[in-house]
C-alpha cells in the first residue's frame, strides 16, 4: 500500500488492491474478476442472506471504523447461525458518501475498517469474496450479502416450530437494546462497567455460529433476534402456526441489564421488545433437549429453555415478571 | 393487496406481502425466512455476483421505476453471463429515501418496480430470492447479488485470455454511452428513432444471458463492457498477461451510433470508452471460432471478432478509424 493515497485520484481498483484483496478469499479470484466463485461441497445446500445497514439508521456515524465492520458482517452471519448454515464467504457492497475523501483521516477510517473486516472474516471462517464500491451523495451505507452451507435437507426454518417443541434464546436478552440507549445517554446513570458492557453488545454483537451445527442437528425451527425477542418469536410462532407460554422471567439478563432494569419495568419492557441481540432462537422436540444442551456447552454457547410452543394458532403467551401474562406494544421501526 | 396502503405505517412485512412474495421463487421460502436456499446442481459451481447502483450516480431518480428495476437486475444478470453461469435467483437490497412515502404515487412507483422486476426475473429465469428493504436518508439505492451456477472449473474468468485467442464481443458497442449524453441533452440533433434507440439502450440493456452456454463450452477469458470497450479489454489483457492488436474498425456500431459518429471523431471515442453497454467480451483459440459462431447464431445473440491476444504483457494496440494505432484518454468517474 502506498504510505499516503492521492486522495483526489483513489480509484476503485486502488481500494480494492490495497485493502480488500489482502482479506479476500481463495474464491474471490483476487477480486479481479466480475464475479466469485464458490463450490458447494457435495451433499450441501447453499444458505444465502443480505442485510443492509445505513449510517444515521442502524449505525452512527462516528461509530468506529472497526465497529461498524464488524456489525455489518455479524449481523449476516448471525443469520447464517439461526439457519444451521456454516459460513463460506460474503459480498460487501460499500457507498462510501461523496464527501468522504474531503474528511480527515480518510485512508486510516478505511484501513482500520478493512483490517477489522479481515480479522472478522478470518475468525468466523467467512472470507471477503466479492462485491461492489460506489460513490452516494447519501450516507455511509453497507450491504453484505452472506452465504453458507448446510447439509441438504437441514436448514432451519422460521416456519418449523412445531407444537410441544421446547423454547430456546442464546446468551443474554436485552443488552443491544439497552446498550443503545446508553449510548444514547438516555438510560439512569450507570456504572462505567455497566454502560460498557451494554454500548459493547450493542456496537459489537456476538453472533452464534458456533451453534450452527447444533442448530442444524436440532432444531425444527429457528431465527436470530434482531428485532426484539417478544416480536421476533411472535413471527416465528405465527408463520409456523402454532401458540406457545413464553415464561419471560426465564429469559436470561446478564447483570449489566438487570442493574439498569432495577430502575424501573420500562426498561425490562426494552429488553423484551427492543433488538440488536442477535442472539438465536431455536425450537426443538423435548425429547432432543438433552442432546443439545450438551451440543450447545461442547460449543461454549449458553442457552436457556424459555418456554414451549402449543398448539393452535393463538398468539403466544408471555409471563411477565409478576407472573401474570404480559402484552407488550411491539416497537414501531417508523416505515421499516 | 389492499387498494391504497395507509403510507404512514407501510411496513417491511407489507413490502413483502403485497410486491416481492409474489416475485419470489422457490428458494425464497415465501421471503419469510432470514435466508434464501439454493440446491446446488451436482457438478455445478456456484457464479455470485454484486452491483450497486445509487440514484443521480449511476441512473436518473426519475427514470421510469420500470427501467431502473430492469437496469439493476440486468447489470449482474450480464455478469453472469460473462461467466458463462447460467441464473439461479438474486437478492435485492432496497433502500428507499425517508421522503420517498411523501412523494405522490409511491404506492404506483413501488408496484411499477416490483411489477417489471418480477417480469424481468421470469423473462431470465432469475426469481428473487430474498433481500432487505430499509429507509435512507439519502437517495434510492439498489444492490443485487445474483448468483448463477456453471459446470465445475468452466466458469470464464477475466485472467483466462491466452496469446493467440480471438477476441469477440458481443452486440454493438458505445449505444449505452452515447444514449446518456443523448438524454443528457448533449449530442448534436439526431432524428427521435436514433434518439429513442440510443437512450433505451443506456435505460435498458440487454444482457447476453442466452450465450451464457456458449461462453462456458468455448471462452478461454471473458467479462462483461461496463465501463467501456477500451478500458474493459484493456483490463482483461493486462490480468490474462498478454497483449493484443485490436481494430476497432471491426467493432460492430449499430445504425443510430454511425449517425452520431457521423458528427466528429469525439463521438467514435465516446462509443469505444464510454460504457454502459452491458456487452460480453469473449477470447477463445481460432479453432474453436467457427463452433463459438455457431452457437452464439443459434443463440440469436450477434458476435463479432475484433482482434488477437497476443505474447507479451504491453498494452494492447487498438488500431482507429483512420487504420494507425490509436490512444484513449480512459475516462475517469471520479473516485470510482
Amino acid at each position: 500500500m502506498p504510505p499516503q493515497w492521492d486522495e483526489s485520484a483513489v480509484t476503485e481498483d486502488d481500494l480494492i488492491a490495497a485493502l480488500f484483496a489482502p482479506i479476500a478469499g481463495e474464491g474471490a479470484l483476487g477480486l479481479r474478476d466480475d464475479a466469485a466463485l464458490i463450490a458447494p461441497t457435495p451433499g450441501r445446500e447453499i444458505v444465502v442472506t443480505l442485510d443492509t445497514v445505513v449510517a444515521g439508521i442502524h449505525f452512527f456515524a462516528d461509530d468506529p471504523p472497526g465497529a461498524i465492520a464488524r456489525k455489518a458482517l455479524r449481523v449476516n452471519l448471525s443469520d447464517l447461525a439461526a439457519k444451521g448454515a456454516l459460513p463460506r464467504g460474503f459480498l460487501l457492497s460499500l457507498s462510501l458518501p461523496k464527501d468522504f475523501w474531503a474528511g480527515a483521516g480518510a485512508q486510516g477510517w478505511l484501513e482500520t475498517f478493512a483490517r477489522t473486516l479481515g480479522e472478522d472474516a478470518r475468525r468466523y471462517g467467512c472470507p471477503l469474496l466479492g462485491g461492489d464500491t460506489v460513490a452516494t451523495p447519501g450516507p455511509l451505507t453497507l450491504s453484505i450479502t452472506a452465504l453458507g452451507e448446510v447439509a441438504a435437507g437441514r436448514m432451519v426454518k422460521r416456519t418449523g416450530v412445531k407444537p410441544g417443541d421446547a423454547l430456546y434464546v442464546t446468551g443474554t436478552i436485552g443488552d443491544g437494546a439497552l446498550g443503545l440507549k446508553a449510548r444514547m445517554g438516555e438510560t439512569p446513570r450507570l456504572t462505567g462497567a455497566d454502560e460498557d458492557f451494554l454500548v459493547g453488545r450493542y456496537l459489537t454483537p456476538e453472533p452464534r455460529n458456533a451453534l450452527a451445527r447444533a442448530m442444524a442437528d436440532f432444531a425444527s425451527g429457528g431465527m436470530d433476534v434482531s428485532d426484539g425477542l417478544v416480536g421476533d418469536l411472535s413471527k416465528m410462532l405465527r408463520v409456523s402456526g402454532v401458540a406457545a407460554r413464553v415464561d419471560l422471567r426465564a429469559v436470561p439478563l446478564s447483570p449489566s441489564a438487570r442493574a439498569l432494569i432495577a430502575h424501573g419495568p420500562e426498561w425490562f419492557e426494552r429488553a423484551m421488545t427492543g433488538g440488536d441481540d442477535y442472539e438465536l432462537l431455536a425450537s426443538l422436540p423435548p425429547g432432543r433437549a438433552a442432546a443439545f444442551e450438551a451440543a450447545a456447552a461442547e460449543a461454549n454457547v449458553a442457552v436457556t429453555r424459555v418456554g414451549e410452543a402449543l398448539a393452535g394458532a393463538g398468539a403466544p403467551t408471555f409471563i411477565g415478571l409478576d407472573g401474570a401474562p404480559a402484552t407488550f406494544k411491539v416497537g414501531s421501526y417508523g416505515h421499516f
